[in-house]
């Protein structure tokens, strides 16, 4: 599987070490590639070599001279204004790939940069966790990891990172820059407002609005029994909401528009239920829960 | 834990075999309780002596005839308009309780009828199974069980229903009956709405809609590319959204206001997160998201 890029014995950088990072790092390694770590801070260098996430780890961008392949582990706002550092030190030659949640405008900032030996890439692997004691083996095993060529994208250049998808047992999909920005707006960025509106919803509906009469407002204690009677349900529902605030800030301002179509989609298919619900329409209302019901598992 | 009404030896009676009645009998049984069931097709009565649910089973309702507790484990619509041959024969000063999800309109259904001997009760278990092969062992054990007794109610038949209650292991919680009902519309049936737009947005979205016009319109491969990227995420915030719709529509039908009113709660709070968005208000965002991320362990 593993192709020349990986497998010719030159080493792979990886610049940032957090949970994708330092997971592809452990990956390599354990498959005998040499892996070089460029971490911004020396505190983060130190932990990544305890953590032995690469054979060197540098804050010194000289540290990619010889890699044959370079990914840029970074956080989007980090990948869309590039250091001129790492700029500089990237190898002439080398293919660079990203990991990216966002591709388009990733695309805007490197395609035409690199003539070519840029490829745009997104594994869509994930856990709670976050920084450089979060990376883990076997993390993109049996996980999407997409790229997004484009007409300037080199052949050779696109599958070295193939190779290097495959070689970690991630699933190589192929897709437009753009329709991969609507797909993760749709499945990805719109759950986290959606959930995180319920939470508020809760919260604030419990406690009564600030525009609340005083023969709606509720009697003591609905703010405890909300929280005592939320069940399973609720807690799977409002999960994602309740996830990384820094992440979803990063997401919705990467892929602003896409999720706000997404937003107009979800608004549109909300008021349909509730106009169910107001017109008391309720063999309706059963018929789109049921179509709901058989619309969830392909998506699983 | 047990008190008078089931450790004195009576039968408890249970009115439908389905997951919660079914449960109760297998934990009763388990206690040394007699059960005797009550159910409408000779097929279930069948399969509930099969599974040993109770220690008789009748589609005649004289076998409920020596119990001292009748638990109504109905559907809330079997529940609202109960069979005249069911009223005959509930035995004349029996305590009689339900496991109706919501509380309100079973008050104004029975609360009068049963002249302070009803306790409207609602024990807050479940799984995604429905029917007779559904109850199972220890459902209730550390789930909560809601009662919310009116001025009308007997405080020895409130007792003899906690005393089932926690003598099965659930956590006993009283309150008023509009409150619960606004609880369980705000944590379990918006939830439902919320989580069911969700698919319907993700499909229909990647599909296109149908005022789109044809430069807004996908390539060909979106609704393929959103089903192979979604994630654990989007599986679990849409989870609720595909459960029964039978019970999904009955809830919606019997909580109606105050789900509207939820739903209201709910457009407050998507509104106000999409205007952060659409304002590129970042940082006030992030402040958002990190305030639901607090919000959410009380909930667990």
């Amino acid at each position: 599987m593993m192709n020349q890029a990986i497998a010719g014995g030159d080493p792979v950088g990886i610049v940032g070490m957090g949970l994708i990072g330092g997971s592809l790092g452990l990956d390599l390694r354990a498959r005998g590639v040499p892996v070089r770590a460029l971490v911004h801070r020396p505190e983060t260098a130190e932990r990544a070599r305890q953590r032995g996430l690469a054979d060197a780890v540098s804050t010194d961008p000289a540290v990619l001279a010889d890699c044959a392949l370079v990914v840029l582990a970074l956080p989007l706002d980090r990948l869309l204004t590039p250091d001129p550092a790492l700029l500089a030190a990237l190898p002439p030659a080398a293919v660079i790939t990203d990991v990216g949640s966002v591709k388009a405008p990733v695309l805007a900032c490197w395609d035409e940069r690199l003539a070519g030996r840029f490829v745009a890439g997104h594994p869509m692997a994930g856990t709670a966790n976050a920084g450089v004691e979060a990376g883990e083996i076997d993390l993109f095993q049996g996980r999407p990891w997409v790229a997004t060529p484009t007409g300037r994208t080199d052949p050779a250049a696109l599958a070295a990172v193939q190779g290097l998808a495959e070689a970690l047992g991630a699933r190589w999909i192929l897709c437009d820059p753009d329709q991969h920005d609507r797909a993760v707006a749709l499945i990805s960025h719109l759950p986290v407002l959606v959930s995180a509106a319920l939470l508020q919803a809760a919260d604030r509906g419990a406690a009564g609005q600030p525009e609340a009469t005083a023969d709606s407002s509720p009697a003591a204690g609905l703010p405890e029994l909300v929280r005592a009677l939320a069940s399973s349900g609720f807690a799977d529902t409002t999960r994602v909401g309740a996830g990384n605030p820094e992440l979803g800030t990063l997401m919705a301002r990467c892929n602003r528009e896409a999720l706000l179509a997404g937003l107009a989609d979800y608004r549109r298919a909300l008021d349909g239920l509730e106009s169910l619900v107001r017109q008391r329409s309720w063999s309706e209302l059963q018929a789109e829960l049921r179509h709901c019901q058989a619309l969830r598992p392909p998506f699983l």
